[in-house]
């Protein structure tokens, strides 16, 4: 059914953002860049505010990677520079391996038909010294910043450095209270790594990643599922839908995979990810045994990990919680088990009478993840798939043993974040986020939308959008997007992409409503450049600039309509954006502006009768 | 650069939806017939639950008026049948008037030039007789239930008696403490009615109307824009729109015309339209003064009054809340005032020097309104037009203005509802519907969005669909749709289709959130047949059947598909659905079904035991 293609070497998209520039911010700890992008604004006309003002250009939080940096030479048959290659050879911990360890690995590496589709430019593994534990919990319990932590700090502030550090003054930043000064400093990023509330996925066996952290004191994150399955999509597509997700915000993207060559995509999809890489590795160890759950073991399971972690996946989503006793729970489900993870091991566990290997191997499992430093992502493998069945029995009795794994995990200084949602409504996604937070300790939470109804497939990146916002606002560290295909079919580029700015506004309406500092200044430029009719600069600032300025083309094709001082909505005689200039000028002339709501009665009425006497001339 | 032209005679859209059927359900106090839509579902096969399962029809709520009844012959050029015209006339407190009372509207009507594009079958318009208030404030105050309550009582109904009256038993019903059973009454209707929490925008001179209401103690409404502009579209086009509105689920539409024509556009909207139309008529007082606000007056507002509420328009827009003294309390503001009808009377007060004329005149207003039924939607001419200016004071002073004002109206037993907000982040929402329901004491609540981030234009469908989803949540009674060509254009076909899913989606997740009785019955519906792949069924329950449809074809387009039990998604090979169904017999077969947590832990550590002794033969 399905074609296999490997990338052509300059096919991925690579324009660079209208108006925009990489911009480079060193730092001072360690000899580091952090990427961002720079989006320049032209000037406020004279008409405006009397004289010509000059609005500074905005720096955003940039998850696109080198590909929109027009001076960085990229092959997707290389894959992307080695960013922290340096700082994980400097740490002095890790040592390359010999070869590959998984035997699996191994098999597909020795394949000689693979060859065709091999990634060409492989490179041998890292892993942790005998008796070493390399991951960013235990460097931060450890009291020491990494670069990856500085990085994060950096990265996370950059907004807010712009307000403090230029002093910049507009209405763009002089949001009132609403506006916090604090900065996040790279000692937060290691407290909030050391107390597990947050997490830095990052593989030492992936190094080209830029990285990031998922905590709810941070930004709010959001992952975008790619990967093909039995019946569609080929290497090519994957690596093209990774840059892609990731050029409009994606901060992770999981390769959820299920078909043939599913090693090898991984392969070309970690080699050219600028974001870190989460997989769910028993999806890969079912094709192992033919796709019969019975027949998974724990040694299968085991080279799998194995194999992916030094490939470089980043997480692991584990179904570690779907335990024997609580699968009967969900029979009386309207939708009973969704998760594939759960069903799968739903599966086996009734096939075998046995406790869930995940759970009985849990130890096991740690101490494979600790050599890499790759992140847990305990599954939910008992979410809800329909409205009926959120919050049940089976959901939260799940929730509450991955609250025990986060423990066990974090013993072994693994950084753990935990899944949640799926179908809720809204007045019960509240108590998700709180129990989560009460049972897992404040491990961050990763979350499906989750979907607020039921009702309208073909439309369920917006179903959830909504739950995604209100739950990344009650603390949720990263919202994992759902695309207008999901229960339909697999997302082509264009959902790819509408489930990415969905979740991006998702996510950054949650920013807003936490308070997340500096989280209001884009959204303060783009409407004081609305309110201007600089319609470049809008369409610039926009989450995607290129619908922004299609959508307005469609009705004022003219390049002049651009800057003209009117829109398609009113027409040119009439605009209220124009008559709130007179509303200024009037309130700068009789000195109002500042004036309470009292002073202006006063001050209007004595106006009136001023006006009464001179014989009411018209004003305007 | 328009052309105008006029609606072709069976060029509309009138197919019926999927698997659908009108049907009619008649009143017990009253001779009405309230039409809803019937989707019949196909049956559980026997794989399922051991034996086939018939699946009752599902009737939902319809707003698509008879043109997706194919036994109704419709001709746009005579309009929609009047249903409500007996009832009006039962009443005996109308006349018919002997020609136009308008001068406008006169004037119009001997033009010949326009009797091209001039509606065909005009009518004489209904006052109410010297004396009598028409309004269903005013029958409801006298304790009369109209036809128009009972058709709504029924209306509002439908699910919940499908639920209680046919006790229908699977799993699409039995959502526990989750269904309600209790039954919206006329007499319940009557009695929010004549609270003021409630209106029937039902205008004498709209009798096509089929009644709906808009409170916070029924379904969640929406309202759909329409209406050209000086720069696009044509009078065709608009009752297409208006149609396709209402088709995919419009409650009411406005039309917001500012271009030429728009009495002759208006004319064709109502007589086409089965759903409540609103205007704003300062707009078209202002086209009739050249586009000059200043010129404004009383008279030309006035008689544009009597012109709009002969021809039929159920509800106005009047911002009788933009005061002189607000209007400065905006000039500190990012985006100033972006209410249309906000910043005409703004530059009128301040061009005059004198009060707003809508308010100054407001009982002269009312007076006009109760005699044709039109109700008040008070405007809120200083709503904020970003984050930055949410709930600040210009907005919150204009909103206690409203609440005088419903007083007043309520005085004439007129109905009224609210305008508010527009751009909101999510943690200021609540504080919205809080002070609206104090100041304005209790009259529904109508809201644009909010926009909970200004970053995303080109999605304010989205970014407005998660603030509205919250706002109905907490109380609005409707929400008034935003499509993703907001602030860049005029919406075409598609954006309203988008604009009308996404607010249907938003209010349907506020009716779960608030446990509106029956409310969840189609998403588990939906649910179940998404569970038992019946792909068709889940298509036809979807809001949107075409495009649920549409998306599943791209990857799976074989008829075959439709009816596997797999999807794209996972493929044939392993499929979760189908592991939950092997749960279900598990559990059934062992007595675990309605089996407490600490029980079934019990029975599992027995069948484990038992299953060892056995010697561990795979089970399944």
């Amino acid at each position: 059914m399905r074609q296999e293609k490997i990338p052509a070497k300059h096919t991925i998209t690579r324009d660079p953002f209208p108006a925009s520039k990489k911009v480079y911010v060193k730092g001072n700890i360690h000899d580091i860049e952090v990427a961002m992008r720079e989006i320049s604004l032209s000037e406020t006309k004279a008409s405006f505010n009397g004289e010509v003002e000059q609005n500074p250009p905005v720096t955003v939080y940039d998850t696109s990677g080198p590909y929109t940096d027009p001076n960085v030479d990229i092959n997707v048959h290389e894959g992307l520079p080695k960013l922290r290659a340096k700082w994980i050879e400097k740490r002095n911990d890790t040592e390359e391996l010999e070869g590959l360890t998984s035997m699996y690995g191994q098999a597909r590496l020795y394949d000689n038909d693979l060859d065709w589709m091999r990634f060409k430019h492989l490179t041998t593994p890292r892993k942790a010294k005998e008796g070493q534990n390399v991951t960013q919990l235990h460097y931060a319990k450890k009291g020491i910043i990494t670069p990856e932590m500085e990085y994060i700090a950096i990265r996370e502030n950059q907004r807010i450095m712009e307000v403090a550090d230029k002093g910049v003054e507009h209405p763009g930043n002089s949001f009132g209270a609403n506006t916090p000064k604090s900065h996040i400093t790279p000692e937060f990023v290691r407290d909030e790594i050391a107390a597990g509330r947050a997490i830095i996925p990052c593989n030492i066996n992936h190094p080209e990643t830029e990285p990031m952290i998922i905590g709810r004191n941070f930004l709010v994150k959001i992952n975008a599922n790619i990967g093909n399955s039995a019946v569609t999509s080929s290497i090519e597509e994957e690596v093209e839908k990774a840059v892609w997700a990731c050029r409009w915000g994606a901060d992770t993207i999981m390769d959820l995979s299920t078909g043939k060559n599913i090693h090898e995509t991984r392969e070309w999809v970690i080699r050219n990810s600028p974001v870190p890489v989460g997989t769910v590795p028993i999806y890969q160890a079912l094709e192992k045994v033919g796709g019969k759950a019975e027949d998974l073991s724990w040694d299968i399971f085991r080279d799998t990990l194995i194999e992916q972690a030094e490939q470089g996946v980043d997480y692991f989503t584990i179904h570690a919680g779907v335990l024997l006793r609580y699968i009967p729970l969900t029979a009386k489900r309207v939708t009973g088990i969704v998760s594939r993870g759960g069903s799968i091991m739903a599966k086996w566990c009734l096939a075998h009478h046995k406790e869930n290997f995940l759970y009985t191997h849990f130890e096991d499992i740690c101490e494979i993840m600790k050599a890499y430093d790759v992140a847990f992502s305990l599954g939910d493998g008992l979410r809800p798939g329909s409205l009926a069945d959120a919050n049940d029995e089976a959901q939260f009795a799940e929730l509450e043993t991955l609250g025990e794994l986060t423990k066990i995990a974090w013993k072994h200084d693994i950084q753990v974040m935990i899944e949640g949602p799926g179908h809720v409504p809204m007045h019960m996604i509240k108590e998700n986020m709180d129990k989560q937070l009460k049972e897992c300790h404040e491990a961050p939470f990763y979350t499906l939308g989750p979907l607020t109804t039921d009702i309208a497939p073909g439309y369920d990146h917006i179903t959830s959008g909504i739950g995604a916002a209100m739950i990344g606002w009650f603390g949720t560290a990263m919202l994992c997007y759902v695309t207008p295909k999901e229960h339909l079919g697999l997302p082509n580029k264009k959902d790819v992409k509408d489930g990415v700015i969905t979740y991006k506004i998702a996510a950054h309406a949650a920013d807003l409503a936490k308070g997340h500092p500096g989280s209001y200044y884009r959204d303060n430029a783009l409407s004081k450049a609305r309110f201007e009719f600089r319609w470049e600069d809008q369409f610039n600032l926009a989450l995607d600039p290129d619908t922004a300025r299609e959508f307005h083309d469609e009705t004022l094709p003219a390049d002049g309509a651009k800057v003209a001082h009117f829109c398609s909505m009113c027409g040119p005689k009439f605009c209220s954006m124009k008559i709130t200039q007179e509303v200024r000028d009037f309130a700068k002339e009789n000195g109002m502006t500042d004036m309470s709501k009292e002073e202006i009665a006063k001050g209007m009425e004595e106006k009136s009768k001023e006006f009464a006497e001179k014989g009411s001339e018209i004003y305007l």
